[in-house]
């Protein structure tokens, strides 16, 4: 392994017997054919028995490219699970030979606008503006000036590509998993109120509905419930749900956190999921989907998929137009579906 | 606001009407008072007016500073709760004027060694080394060529500075809340074999060990049960131990997975966390701690000050000795203790 203290471009070139500018001319190929075979032999083996690194600031100033890609996100990296997104961000810029300066503007702009300054002053290759959970965004300004890519998000002008969860999709796998095993009663209890315009409760409600319509239901207002997507409010909407004259077989919880109150109130009822009632929930999160009991049936939000989309995008380069991509969310199947009664 | 285009130092000399040296001069603070201040003044409002700004590249290569600091993880980036110590670092280097580089090594020495590559080659000032979980590490070799600091780990060697969590403190504060609600029979459920060297577990034990002494209380070996950190052993051990015949009134579990598991044991046993037996957990993990029923009385691990106090070591620059500090971790109190009734 090459040694890793600060070698200079002199020393390789005392032990390699040559000049100066010649190691310059053989480390950055420009040497045109005026050094021999030979003596780029001996350039090279100092190099390897010193462990000299050319310096890439250096090179980068030559070339207007330093291999970094920016990563601006708002509070990703304290976020719950999408710490995914930087995890496959920063996997696969490795694996294309980049590496990610990472910045957590915390949805300030003015932060913002000085992560922005700073990446232009570094030379970033281009900026990858991440959101902690999915919405429209305002790009800040400065990325014009960049090959940008929102991800978790949606460009609110349309000008650049924005990879997103496919949330219609994850509702639609959701709910047609709870009619695959028979149910005709199912409930959504969503994770924001009905008159929110987020795309993942806008995206959730669509897909729900569109499996039942599929499956010759119509959507029931009656067994959809608005919430926030926290524990309580799965507690609560659940424990009402349950109270109809005619209650659900099965509720479809717009996530995780949802479904562990919906468990609660369940148990409260003597109901236990998986056995006399489904759930099916949302984001798949570890701490929770694997260790609630019985672990709980769940989509998965794509994060890592859509880090290395939005970083494909960019090593990608100039398109004709704005990309947009739905990345699939997919089913996780565990305990907590079983089969409709006959009823 | 500055605009964000790419404007050159030419540009810059031609809207001041004066030579690009000038400009350069002056932005660098070396004219000597070789430029009057009227012409300073012109050049300042020139910069101003085009949004130039200096080549933040070009200034790290001169002056051989970057202003980045390095960050080496091992898959700190998609850990449960250490994002913590990211976002601290990234917070605080903001505060000070510098930004972050980070990379998750994922534990493996080929990315470590690349990784301590690149910080190098892109001049980094100094170099965190953060661990997601606190362990005795081995630092790659690399980094002795760079100011360093070990973040929630211990370096093996002793020779760079670490920053780690008080594990015995946390322990004692935990077993302390116990005793102080007038409980004598206290039991631990460990994270971690007898035998394993982690210093969690070990620690967490000492001061357990050490707050029932200063009670006047030895340590009973038949009170204390040893797991791994997941739900399922705290359901188990729970168990477990209040089926001896003189069961615990209080159980301090190791970390907030552990008491999970023991909400549920103590709940098929028709008991109540927080009413019929105490329950403390320790991470203070933010989504399990306040969600659970009754929300869980826990210790707080101290990431955020941990990294600011890494980085706090770096900007101090060079010390006579490598530094030591063990971070506080704090009680948390919710729900989950209440006072031993009289015996």
């Amino acid at each position: 392994m090459a040694k890793r203290t600060a070698v200079t471009m002199t020393q390789v070139a005392a032990r390699a017997g040559v000049s100066q500018a010649t190691v310059s001319l053989v480390l950055n190929g420009v040497d045109d054919g005026r050094v021999s075979e030979e003596t780029r032999g001996r350039v090279k083996d100092a190099v390897e028995e010193l462990g000299y690194r050319t310096n890439a600031f250096a090179k980068s100033l030559r070339s207007g490219r330093s291999g970094m890609i920016g990563f601006i996100s708002d509070e990703v990296a304290s976020a719950p699970f999408a710490g995914e997104l930087l995890k496959g961000a920063q996997q696969f810029a490795w694996e294309t030979g980049n590496v990610l300066l990472s910045v957590d503007a915390y949805d300030d702009a003015e932060l913002e606008a000085a992560a922005v300054d700073m990446m232009l002053s570094y030379r970033v290759s281009g900026v990858i503006y991440a959101s902690m959970y999915h919405r429209h965004v305002d790009v800040p300004k400065g990325l014009e000036a960049l090959p940008s890519v929102v991800v978790n998000a949606q460009d609110r002008t349309g000008r650049f590509s924005s990879v997103f969860p496919d949330e219609e999709g994850g509702g639609y796998a959701a709910t047609r998993c709870l009619l695959d095993a028979g149910h005709r009663r199912i409930a959504m209890i969503n994770i924001q109120p009905e008159d929110s315009e987020l795309p993942a409760g806008i995206g959730r409600l669509a897909g729900y509905r569109r499996a039942l319509e599929e499956g010759g239901l119509a959507l029931d207002p009656a067994l959809v419930a608005y919430g926030t997507g926290i524990v309580a409010d799965g507690l609560e909407l659940t424990a009402r749900l349950m109270s109809l004259p005619l209650p659900p077989t099965a509720i479809f919880c717009g996530n995780d956190r949802t479904a562990w109150g919906a468990y609660r109130a369940l148990e409260a009822l003597g109901l236990r999921p998986g056995r006399d009632i489904a759930v099916v929930g949302f984001d798949n999160h570890d701490m929770l989907a694997p260790n609630l009991d019985p672990a709980l049936t769940t989509i998965a939000l794509p994060y890592e998929q859509m880090a290395r989309q939005a970083l494909q995008i960019l090593l990608d380069g100039p398109a004709p137009a704005a990309r947009r991509v739905a990345v699939e969310c997919t089913l996780v199947e565990r305990d907590s579906v079983m089969n409709a009664k006959v009823q």
